[in-house]
């Protein structure tokens, strides 16, 4: 079967950075018309043998599509490279990294100048781009036409969701995943440096790790009902007492294993703090009010 | 089918609490006869209606049987219960929580009285236990001998895992995954906290969130392939300089949404720490080293 490139929306990108490279090539690999632009021309030019057309400047790369596709270092380097170029007309998607209030603000900068916005929060490093059942999505967040109008397009490289018309919205989800993914992170550090001491072989426990946090995941949704319910009592199996009774005996474990329990101290402080606040037959959700800050303005 | 009672390893247990509760059921629900010792009597009164014979000393109980579990509150407790009592020739299991150093120091107690030993350190809450399919398990250590001749029993209440001769590695290993989990607790603590200011309702979030955490599990197998091989730099796909980079981003969204960051800093200040020790190009897994305190000794 003979598919004509034509019926494919043609984009630009600007960006061929890691992220970039991986978008440009699952698009071309789809038969989309491709224009590209990346400050060093170098990094773009292998993209020419696979049919990508590149333009010396932003300027120009924006001019050749509608649809504009940005996935630069960070939200200044977006104002910094987008500066002073005509996006009337553009439908603008912000595949950069950053936080909720930029995206807001490159929002209404971009709605500002003529363009209709959406922001993305790429859920993926770029092996899993364009690579199906890698599990990568992108959050969207913005005009709702915009992702309407593109979404074939935009689905090409990753799975895409939508999670609201405020434009920030991207942006805060995928910061909260990656937050939380730290916590994890920081946790798995502390369980491999406990096991050095005594030469417990990592490859042997690591399955171990692995199931056990898998099998705690679901904590997550029995925190959410809480949440959303107000009630830190309903289901609870091991309350904050029992709990904050259990942290004396990691906290004596890490320092029998002469690793510093710095990245546990901070959660079980905050547990504490809460048990001494009377909460002791409660979830260890009570912990997630402790961590709001009052505004300053 | 009439299944006598008269094959089934009879066994003492010291301590119903809640979880010696949850063990109990399972064994006379097995149908294994069951000694029981417990501080308050009234606790283990219900049990006797089901077919345990019930002591008024921890003495009295443990000469009932040879094997004998014990589910206090902590260490020092089991030493109180235990003291004086006659332990020559008894098969000692020991499912209290303690640091790995009050195992081993248990475990020495008991054979200087006679007593053969095991600990073990129970990874699960009471409704899982006796639930098959639940994937609640218990970590044991020390007297192989004792492990394999009582495994049947031992496997009732829930999966029996052998992690060593060493007295102290089953409370190493409960403890390792307890923290992990803690780590893991924690970023979802912040992580529903940011949402917060902006009325993200949890039940929502939860799906992405747990679904989150399950896809970056793996990175666990290959954190402890670097370890094992000592070389952070294999199969990288985020380094440890584009991770301090979007810290970043992190911190200045937990600051727009009125969140307190410390319990992402300790993490976040490691990776930078490590990075400035010239180790950008590696994974993130060189933080572990950082978390080794030395010796006082
Ligand atoms: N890589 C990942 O795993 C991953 C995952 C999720 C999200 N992201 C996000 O995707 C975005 C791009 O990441 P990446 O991995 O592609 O980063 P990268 O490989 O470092 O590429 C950075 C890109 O930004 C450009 N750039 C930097 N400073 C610039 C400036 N002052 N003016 C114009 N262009 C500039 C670079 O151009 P030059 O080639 O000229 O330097 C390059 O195209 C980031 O926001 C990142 O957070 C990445
Ligand atoms: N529950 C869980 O989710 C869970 C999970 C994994 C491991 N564990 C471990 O299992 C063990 C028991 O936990 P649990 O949940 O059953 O706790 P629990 O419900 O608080 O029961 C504590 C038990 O210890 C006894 N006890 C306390 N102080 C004593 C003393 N000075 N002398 C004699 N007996 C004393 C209590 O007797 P009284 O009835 O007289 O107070 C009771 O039998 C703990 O080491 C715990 O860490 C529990």
């Amino acid at each position: 079967m003979n598919i004509s490139t034509d019926t494919r929306t043609p984009l630009t990108l600007l960006g061929t950075g890691a992220m970039g490279t991986a978008l440009a090539h699952s698009w071309l690999g789809a038969g989309h018309p491709l224009a590209v632009w990346n400050r060093t021309p170098s990094r773009a030019q292998p993209l020419a043998a696979q049919g990508a057309e590149l333009f010396a400047s932003a300027a120009d790369a924006v001019a050749a599509s509608r649809l504009v596709v940005v996935c630069l270092l960070d939200d200044s380097t977006v104002g910094e490279a987008l500066a002073g170029v005509d996006l009337r007309g553009k439908d603008l998607v912000n595949l950069t990294t950053g936080t909720p209030a930029q995206a807001r603000s490159r929002a209404e900068w971009a709605q500002a100048r003529g363009a209709r916005f959406l922001d993305g929060g790429i859920m993926a490093v770029p092996p899993m781009i364009g690579a199906a059942g890698s599990g990568g999505y992108v959050f969207y967040s913005g005009s709702r036409t915009l992702f309407d109008t593109h979404q074939e397009v935009l689905a090409v490289p990753a799975g895409t969701l939508f999670v609201g018309a405020d434009a920030g919205f991207a942006a805060l989800h995928d910061v909260a995943l990656l937050s939380a993914m730290t916590g994890m992170f920081a946790g798995v550090a502390h369980a491999f440096a406990l096991l050095r001491k005594d030469n417990v072989p990592p490859r042997e426990f690591a399955p171990l790790l692995a199931g056990w946090l898998t099998a705690m995941t679901p904590w997550v949704h029995k925190a959410a009902d809480q949440l959303q319910d107000g009630d830190y009592t309903k289901d609870v199996v091991s309350n904050l007492a029992m709990q904050v009774a259990g942290s004396a005996t990691l906290l004596r474990t890490a320092e029998e294993q002469q690793v510093s329990s710095e990245l546990l101290v901070p959660y079980l402080a905050l547990m504490e703090r809460r048990l001494a606040g009377g909460h002791g037959e409660e979830d260890i959700t009570g912990v997630i009010d402790l961590l709001a800050r009052p505004s300053v303005a």
